[in-house]
């Protein structure tokens, strides 16, 4: 810890933002634990940071003792294997740049320990998965302060898989790779947010009654024990990653749409293939299906796609014209609690009347407080730095902010 | 329609009853429409027909006009293809067999029209499969009035598939057969009803909020859409099947147990595989799973297996010993509406105490009127003949008699 009166060279804290990510080909299994590496291969949007980012900061100083981290502003174990894991590969490559550079390269920062700190604008309750984008902003982070230049998505793999992808903005595969030492399974980016403005995101927070089983040790099981989730690797993803790249490149919505809604379902039916089945859909959940495969027959073309990860949220794919509509059926359906504008936060949302037809095509029976809010969000960009020294997050002892 | 003053010949009406059948390894999907062929083997249990069976009788008559049929009291339509189908079979095998047999004997009744009355002992809002049991009666009652005696899955087969293993009673196979024409596509007992006293099983009818879609047409959409339930049917079956006959074989419940609950967690899997997605469980089904392996967990084996069909509700499947406090239990975690003796329909189960310990670890919140109720049976023969006259559902004027 810091010594009174000590204080952190200004030169040497950093503070960047990162983004949430959603996969819309599903990562599900690891064929290696430590290493932090897939059985298929996935690929997933960038979600704008304006309404999802972590922020972290780090700082390094001859003063500091240990290396620590604060997360959302609690202190936690450094000691965490998968934190260890990028602290030590973002040291190791800075000890190679050094090793490598003339003179004049300042390494000072090598020698000394790091405090992290790092907050992320949405709550945890959202379930949305905070841990991609906070190993992307660490290992954004941790380069920066080190000097690191070139590929990062492999460390921040191996801080959390899904976490490869939030080193890019727009639309990011990871390539699940063949080697044994994992050199070969990075994010890429396919596409750059700007490719597709036309396309916007809904994340329709659901209530859930249960604490869902953790992904890492779900994949495990599913791994283990589902016969369907190894064909699924092995014989169906590979086309669907060819599938969707092009459904994207072209823009092609109702391609996009269709294999999310189906890639989604395949990763769930997996993990009810697993043994004891695991369910992270529930029944708000299947009513947010039965709604968007109603409304689109009601149309007759697919106009908006769900997908879900490892809890009850949906996220929800539209282009821009249909997004009123859908958000004032969403509201029909799944009546708020509190009615108004705190049910859409992100992005406006403007007002549309909704048909006597459409109400009667979907024909659910509505559904009160089954869906908390919803993030009006869309494309956004991979990490940044954030310039304004007023925005660190650890004060210039080295310790979180008071206002943290 | 008979005649005023007509009477049935006693010796051309026979009345039979059939039982139910559910499936521990499923089937879905049809390779062949029309002759009812399956993509996959499949094996089921006879449920008792004192619990659960349809009951049919039928009559011929020289001045019945037309062939009819009533079910549950109310006339259907006799030209339903599959209905058509098993009538037309058993009158060519009826005719093949006047063909070939000597002068002596009576065909009379080929030439006759047939009137048809069935009823079920269950009320179809139950969700069981009626179907199965309703073709498996109608086939083996006509086929005692014509006369045909040996193979007659493979008819019952083209009324409903899993009818053809309502045939048997005890552990029945359907073995999907190779040929084009569906002559191997037939049932076999794999073992009698007497060859595994202890196993009893529990339907647990499950409060459903929507009809769900239909096994017909749900089957063809899976067929055409799922990856998954191509590579079930083709990898993961066969293997299963072997495993599956030696478990009954051995009686080893912990085998049986828990390759029934997987291939349930399978079925359902292919379900949400389709495209657009089948929901048959619901939340009550997600909470009997979980309470299944959570029981289990708690004795560290596999005392209790569930498997559910296209519906809510549970099947269950425990030995003689543990009925009494896995009942305890489903009562404690699912509150009825009425208590007492109208919960538990059937085989009566012994009063026992539930323990802190086993309540803790199952650790659900009761959740009230989530189950309706219980039908306790056992494993029981194929179809009967009932010798009692008085038991005809059809008057001697070849109608419906009034208590219908």
């Amino acid at each position: 810890s810091a010594m009174p009166g000590d204080s952190v060279d200004k030169e040497n804290m950093i503070t960047c933002t990162a983004p949430v990510n959603i996969a819309v080909i599903k990562y599900w299994g690891k064929r290696n634990e430590d290493l932090i590496l897939p059985i298929n291969s996935s690929l997933s949007v960038t979600l704008h940071q304006d309404q999802l980012k972590t922020t972290t900061t780090v700082a390094t100083s001859r003063s500091f003792q240990e290396d620590r981290i604060w997360l959302n502003g609690k202190e936690e174990d450094i000691s965490h294997p998968r934190l260890q894991s990028c602290l030590r590969e973002i040291r190791r490559l800075a000890r190679k740049r050094r090793n490598n550079a003339g003179p004049g390269f300042d390494a000072t920062a090598l020698s000394h320990k790091v405090h992290i700190c790092s907050i992320n604008n949405f709550p945890t309750a959202a379930g949305l998965a905070s841990s991609a984008a906070g190993f992307a902003c660490l290992v954004y982070t941790l380069a920066r302060v080190f000097g690191v230049e070139g590929e990062l998505s492999g460390i921040a793999r191996q801080g959390s898989g899904s976490a490869c992808r939030s080193m890019y903005g727009g639309f990011v595969q990871w390539i699940m790779g063949q080697q044994e030492d994992g050199k070969d399974s990075l994010a890429q980016q396919v596409e750059p947010e700007s490719h597709w403005p036309e396309l916007r995101i809904l994340v329709l927070v659901a209530s859930a009654e249960r604490k869902p089983v953790g992904s890492t040790s779900g994949m495990q099981t599913s791994v283990q024990t589902s016969s369907l989730l190894k064909h699924r690797a092995e014989s169906v993803v590979p086309g669907r990653m060819v599938e969707m790249t092009e459904a994207v490149r072209r823009k092609d919505f109702a391609a996009f749409a269709e294999l999310t809604m189906k890639d989604s379902n395949q990763f769930h039916a997996t993990c009810l293939d697993t043994y004891p089945p695991i369910f992270y859909l529930n029944n708000v959940s299947h009513r947010i299906i039965s709604m968007v495969h109603r409304y689109n027959r009601h149309y007759g073309e697919t106009r908006v796609a769900y997908t879900f990860d490892a809890g009850p949220n949906a996220v929800i794919f539209t282009l821009q014209q249909h997004i009123p509509e859908f958000v004032q059926m969403v509201q029909y359906f799944f009546p708020p609690e509190i009615n108004g504008g705190q049910f859409i936060k992100g992005l406006s949302v403007d007002q549309a009347p909704l048909s006597e037809e459409l109400k009667q095509a979907v024909g659910l029976e509505p559904m009160p407080k089954g869906i908390n809010y919803i993030i009006s969000t869309k494309a956004g960009p991979g990490p940044c730095v954030v310039e304004d020294p007023a925005q660190h997050l650890l004060g210039s002892d080295g310790l979180p902010k008071k206002t943290v």
